[in-house]
């Protein structure tokens, strides 16, 4: 036995639509919402019971976008400008020998619809329509760990740019979506600290799109689209 | 795309020689030491690199030894008496769709041996030899929730058992496996909570078997035999 074969238990449904703006970590982005969906042999509702118990569960999810990439031993983490060079193992990039993602999310509710019972989670950092291969509760006083040293992710810990975004611009979006896309925004989704402050970014997010340029720790919102318009 | 196939990229070994006395959880037991030996494809330092600034890893793992049987919607925790049927994805039970552990353990340091750079890591509690599929730095804004609320892991965060075992039988055992044979013990090794006080149980750990009696929350070390001994 050399291998392992994973089945796709459920997909993650939400507003990332595309690749670009999400989030690196799970949980910076606190409001979006996704909703978990299982498929056809895993719609079972009593492998859910209890689980409305516990406030926080771990996903395992596949890195689908990055499929069919060789994982490299070495990478760049954005967060270090692209410069300098980490062990894949002593990072959470997606191009790793297994591509499996690993996420903390917040459960809201468990909900009966007429897809089955679905999971309702806050802060799930994940492109829609990822695969999930598995649910665990998150158990604190086994994953709980306060006093972890964290390495160069303590040092960016609380970096975040500073949003400016007209009144007019902010009500093209609803209301429910403004915050979850100034939370993307603060996060920085530009490629690897790319400086140009000329340059401007296009970012989906919920049927918007953002245009936006950055110029030292600043991110001024130049555009808003609905783009659901017909 | 239906299925993920996982390459093992490395086999964690420790002093867990038998399934029977592995706590339920990482991190119970947290002086157990266990090597982290990479397999030949992936045997390279770089991707180890700066892995040591970090004190905390995940590892997923492969919960081999039940790879055999099928998964079932419902586990009867053993915390629970094994009478409350509880959904799977609210257990970490190793009976689920994809038989995936995940345990966050304590790095103590990378070594090079003549096996390659190995990782030496405490509280892991897994059987020695177990497939490693993934290791991930444990970051702390994503993974740390100490507000959590964990349903009826909460109620047994803090069960354990009274250990009695006299100066003799401790004296059998090396200096530096005492604590971990003793953490394990309080952790109450007995399936599901049977309840005969008359039964005498054994367990081995490290090269020794233990047996034991429990009567309500005393466990008594009975014998301790080093089994290593030709």
């Amino acid at each position: 036995m050399d291998t392992l074969n994973l089945k796709i238990i459920a997909r993650i449904y939400n507003d990332y639509s595309h690749k670009f703006g999400i989030p690196r970590q799970s949980g910076l982005v606190n409001e979006n919402i996704s909703t978990i969906v299982f498929e056809k042999d895993f719609k079972n509702e009593d492998a859910l019971r209890d689980i409305e118990n516990f406030s926080h569960l771990w996903l395992l999810w596949h890195f689908s976008d990055n499929d069919n990439k060789e994982w490299t031993p070495c990478v760049r983490p954005p967060r270090l400008g692209g410069n300098k060079r980490i062990g894949v193992f002593a990072t959470r990039s997606p191009f790793r020998p297994n591509p499996i993602g690993l996420s903390s999310v917040k459960l809201i509710k468990k909900e009966k619809t007429k897809n089955g019972t679905v999971l309702i989670v806050k802060g799930a950092d994940i492109l829609s329509g990822t695969p999930i291969f598995d649910i665990k509760p998150y158990i604190k006083y086994t994953d709980c760990h306060p006093d972890a040293v964290c390495g160069f992710a303590d040092d960016f810990q609380d970096y975040s740019l500073t949003v400016e975004i007209s009144e007019e611009l902010l009500n093209i979006i609803q209301k429910d979506k403004q915050q979850v896309i100034i939370d993307i925004l603060k996060n920085d989704p530009r490629p690897s600290y790319q400086n140009d402050p000329n340059r401007i970014y296009g970012m989906c997010y919920g049927g918007y799109e953002i245009k936006f340029l950055v110029e030292n720790s600043v991110l001024t919102v130049k555009n808003v689209a609905n783009i659901t318009k017909p």
